[in-house]
Parts: C-alpha cells; structure tokens; sequence
C-alpha cells in the first residue's frame, strides 16, 4: 500500500488567545492545500482529529462543522481517541483511500485548549483515563510519574537523563518557528524547575497549548498524476494501531507501551523495514520519561539503553537518528487532537527537504509515533520519500 | 462493493438506570456475536460510535475503554458525528473491510442519556448544533419546530399527519419487545399531549434513551466460508454520507435535508437500485416531521406527498413499504450513539427473516437513514439478502 502526503501545514502552536479554533482550522488548511496545489474543491472527505472541543466547548459534531467552516458539503468524521486523536483521524483516512472510497482527502486536528481555566483542561484530560485513576485523583503528570519512578528503579534510569529529553527537545524547537517555546534550555533549569509531581519537574512536562496541523493525502495514482505544481509526494508506507488497558493498573508493565511495541513491529513488517533504518522520528514525548520508553518500545534502543544514549546527545540534530525535529510535545507544543497530524507534518517536511534550519541531512524514512492517554492506544505512521 | 452483516442485535432501549453503560455494552456485543458464530478474539478492530460520554461523564478514549471491556487489545476507534455517531462507525468500518486492512469488525454504538439532569441532557445535546442556535438557546425540539412550520406552510402538512407518524411508529414498537415505549398510542393521545415547541408535541418527539447496539460485519470472502454456524449473511451493497451546515440559517431550504438527498442519491447509485426497490427502511424520526421529510428526500414520496401517505397508514407493517419496523427513534427509543447501528440491525434481522412479529414478508432490501443535529450529517446504508 502506497498513500501520498501532497501538502501539509501546522499553525503556530501556543498560547493563542487571539486566535480563534476556527482560524486555526482555516490557517492549517489553506497552507497545506497550497502546498499540495489543490483546492478545497478537490477534497473528496475530511478526517478531523479532535479530543476536547466537547468536554471543554459544549461543541460535538465537529465533522460538519469543519465542512461547513471550509465551505464544502463532503463526508467528513470526527475521530477521538485522547491524545492519539489525530494518529487515528490519519489511519481512518489512510483506510478510505486504500478502499478506494475517496481518493484526496484532508486530515486536521486541532484544539483549542487555553481558553479554559487550568484545572478544567486537567480534568478534561484525565478524560482519556481510567474511572479508578480518575476517582483517585490522578492527574497525567502523576501517572507519568509513577512510570518514571519504576523505569528508574528498574534501570537506573537517572533524572539528568530525562531532563536531556526536554534540553534536546527545546533546542530543536528554537529552530522550529512555529513551536510554543523556541528558547533553549539546560539540565540544570529542568532539574531546578518546580516539582510537578516527583520525578516529573515543570520542564519534563509538555504544555497546555493551542494549534491545529493539516495534511493532504491522495491515491498513488492521483499523486503519480498531479504533477503540476512540482508537489514532491511523501509515501505513507505503514499505518498501524493497537490499543491497552485505560489504566496503569491492568498493565503487564509500567516501563513498557505493549501497543506501541506491537503496533511499531507490526508498521516495520508493512513498511518492509526495520527500526534501524529510520532516520528521523517524531515520538510522543508528553513527558520526558515518555521519550525514553518510546526509544526503546520502537526498537531504537534496548531495554534500559536509550536515557544514557539521549543523554550522550545522540537523538540531537546531527546525528543518525534525529528524534523531534520539531521541538516534540514538550517543546513545539501538544494541542492534543492536532498533536498526531503535526508529527505527520514535520515528517513530511522532513522527507521534503524543506525543514529549514531543522533539517536532517538526507532523511529518506521517517516515522510518528502517537499515543492516547498513559498507553491505552498507539498509533505508528511510517514515511518515506522514494 | 459487499460488506457482510454476520450478527447483529440491541439491548433494550430505555430509561435503563439499573445497567452501567458497560453492561450495555456488553450485552449488545455479546448478543452479535452469537448470532456471528464468531468469538471477540476473531475481531480485527473495533468501531464505537458515542456522542455524549465526554460532555456528560468525562470520559472519552471510549475506542480503548471498549477494546479493554471485551478483553482484547485490537484498533479502535470512537467516530463522532452528532446522532449520526453510528451511522458514521458503521460506514468507517465498511471502508476499512473494503481496503482490506481489517476483515472482522465489530460496530458498537452506545448511549447513556438518563443519568443526568434534563437540562444538561437537552444542553449537551445541543453539541450537535451551531454556535448561534447554541448562543440564543435553540433547542432540537424548537429547531424541528421551525422545520415542521415551513413544511406545513410550504405543503399544507398537518398536526394530525405528523401524529400519523407516532401511531405507526407506536404500533410497531407494541410488536418489538426491546423497545422503550411498547404501547399503542392514538391520534388524539398525540394531538392532546402536552406542547413543547408548537406545532411538536410530547408524542411528535423521540424520547431520551440508554441502549447500546452492536453489529459484527465481515470480508465477502470471510462470509462466504464462515458456513459453521448457518449464519445467514446480509450484505451491505451501499455506505454514503454526505454533510451541510450545522445550523438551520445557513440552508438552502428548511423543507428538505440537502445531504439526505445527495447520500441517498448517491447509495442508490452504488446499489444500483431505485427508491422504489426498497420494502423496509429504518429513518431518523427524531421528530414526526422528520419521518415525513425523510420519506420525500429519500425519494419514497414526491415533496408534500408523504404526510397524507402515512396519514393513510400507507408505510405500516402490511404496505408495500414499511418504514421503521423497530418504532423508530420516536418509540424504539434514541440512545443517540446507538441509533444508527441499531437501524442495521433491524434491517438485518428483516431481511434474515427474524424479526418475529414485526416481519416485514418477503423482504429483500433495506435501508437505514442516520441524521446528524438537523441534517448537517447524512449516513445511508442499503443492504440486501441476495
């Protein structure tokens, strides 16, 4: 199988107080149609990514409110699936032009998620939970923390290691425009910044943010045709997903993602590939501890191996696997429903050769690795450009 | 294109304050499956669709919560799409057998309305709407209200033609035992109940209802070999949808639905049939007129045709064409989430020839009609026994 990524775009992400969700929807949409050369005419179906707009805006239904907000009457979907939301919005339309149903489609998430006080956004979230965590009280950051704690006892995992996470992540991001905190960082500012809940500091945590990204996906045969504006396709060679328990507590594991384990070996098989020959991923790093189990889950690292390697600079720009180019959720920013679209969207930038200063020098694959919740669904895209 | 139906079935609609939502979900699930001859470990990926879990409980990440329920770790995924949620689950899930990346799914739509206050019901429901309808504080009996208006002025459509709608609908829910209101009512019950937003009655509006629905759908190939049980497939020969704006202001025309009329058009292209070659179709009666208005859109009647037709008791069990056999939403009951999956299911069990006293004879081909807020979403499905 053989989808084409003809155009993608994200928004600014941030603090954006004056924007409103539906000018970011038109802003991502429109740079990723100019990309793509198409119109909004061309689309045959819309995918929208979207975790919160009911909990936190009253507003469902956002399929024919974004048609609607773009001026087309075409079959367009809502999918939800916590964090994952914009992962599963790409495989859902990876699916309909592989049956043949639509052939140009627009995937966007977006969320708006500063328009409401702190503690609504953080129940909001814990929505994506299980009713027990969400009984208890558990925030994501104390669930995130109770996984640092146990990767920690049980690899000596340190907490200088996962503050490199959040020092590379941030470095990228001052190369990345678009990205909520463009400033660099240093170990001693993570390991310095207040305590959110231990091991986690503030700067291990990825922000409240608002955005919205978009992609173009076509057919093969509609990209092998549509050369008219010198567009160079992307190919989405893989697309998976599985799922896990709601909670930490039906776990097999603490310091594992069984879906993102078997969800990524299950992409390599698709992609005809292996964990070693990706290039440059874009990984869900909610929270620092969270890159380092993805590094190991994609295979990229043996168990209890990637801390060290990140913290030697070794997923840094330069180097032969680049992790985060655009800053991760930690620095670029995590509007939820958008996040999954986005890490397609710096791929395919990526594979373009159009990263700018963030460029990894001949990237050819590329993998996103989104997840929902603390594990409950992962979802893996894998890209490349010949 | 042919999609299997190997099992189907719903719980019992109602004000169900004794079964959790995953107890619903569990017996709508499990009941497909028998039917299947399939266990839930056969199942490739799972397609939920809900509307008001995250408004009204909190929860979303429902894909996952299902997937863990029944003990499986497979894809799943929430769609979203107003009252049009499982309508849209189940045309995702057609797509994704059509590209052959999943060959058994399960399609489950659930709802939980009534363990919430009224108005938070009635506001949360209001999700589906616009922004302006929100903001001066429409609500879907007064937005159907206005619809109802137009159509009587426009037409000459009557209060005791829409009551119509409601005593047949009655009458078929007295034969089907899983629905909410299993009396018979008459045309002055309906005139004389108390008004909610004139012209609209008590009895001219679809209840608020808890019920889950569950659908197991297969390959061709899996169906033809799959003989170990008898199961008697149907085949899903049509899956359409089309969009239109959310709020009523923004229409063409208050007297017709703009994207039941392109879905069914185009359905009845796929299936290469005409309107007329239907015997049984379950339609959005959310409200009485939009019984009537579904007729007409669907092409059954020509505009301002249907009111005196079903007046005439043209469309009750016995006709030629026999519309909403289960009661419909107006007396089956509309979990909402749970509606569109449910209308497949007894169309399935019509054209299996279960559907026990409510059995439309000689029934070959069926259809479903799904409506989204007030037909801003339009999902058609077409299936038939041979």
């Amino acid at each position: 199988m053989k989808v084409a990524v003809l155009g993608a775009q994200t928004t600014k992400f941030g603090e954006l107080w004056n924007n409103s969700p539906r000018a970011l929807l038109k802003e991502a949409v429109s740079g990723a149609l100019e990309e793509s050369g198409l119109k909004i005419s061309d689309m045959d179906a819309i995918f929208v990514g979207n975790m919160l707009s009911g909990i936190l805006g009253g507003q469902e239904h956002l399929g024919a409110l974004v048609s609607e907000e773009l001026g087309v009457s075409i079959p367009s979907f809502k999918i939800e699936g916590a964090c994952a939301s914009g992962g599963l919005a790409m495989h859902q339309a990876v699916l309909s032009i592989i049956s043949s149903y639509y052939e140009k489609v627009l995937v966007v998430g977006i969320e708006k998620m500063t328009d409401h006080k702190p503690e609504e956004t953080t129940s909001a979230l814990m929505g994506a939970g299980s009713d027990e965590e969400r009984a208890a009280g558990a925030t994501f950051p104390s669930l995130y923390a109770l996984i640092a704690r146990a990767h920690m006892e049980k690899y000596g995992t340190t907490e200088e290691q996962m503050a490199a996470v959040a020092v590379k992540n941030h470095y990228h991001a001052s190369l990345n425009g678009k990205a909520q905190f463009t400033f660099p960082i240093t170990i001693e500012q993570v390991l310095n910044s207040p305590c959110i809940a231990a091991p986690l500091k503030l700067l291990d945590c990825s922000p409240v943010s608002d955005g919205a990204a978009a992609v173009i996906l076509s057919a093969e045969s509609f990209a092998l045709r549509n050369k008219k504006q010198n567009v160079k396709p992307v190919w989405i060679t893989a697309s998976q997903v599985a799922t896990d328990s709601l909670g930490l507590a039906q776990r097999e594991s603490l310091t594992s993602l069984k879906a993102v384990v078997s969800s990524s070996q299950k992409a390599y098989q698709q992609a005809g590939i292996k964990a070693k020959d990706i290039h440059v991923a874009e990984v869900h790093d909610c929270f620092s501890i969270a890159e380092i189990i993805a590094m190991e889950d994609l295979g990229f690292y043996h168990k209890g191996q990637a801390a060290k390697n990140i913290f030697m600079q070794k997923t840094r720009l330069g180097e032969k696997l680049v992790i985060n180019t655009s800053g991760g959720l930690k620095a670029s920013g995590h509007p939820v429903g958008a996040t999954g679209v986005k890490q397609v969207v710096e791929i395919t930038h990526q594979l373009q050769g159009k990263a700018g200063k963030k460029q990894v020098k001949g990237a050819n694959i590329g993998l996103t690795h989104n997840v929902g919740g603390s594990g409950a669904t992962a979802v893996i895209h894998i890209l490349r450009n010949i």
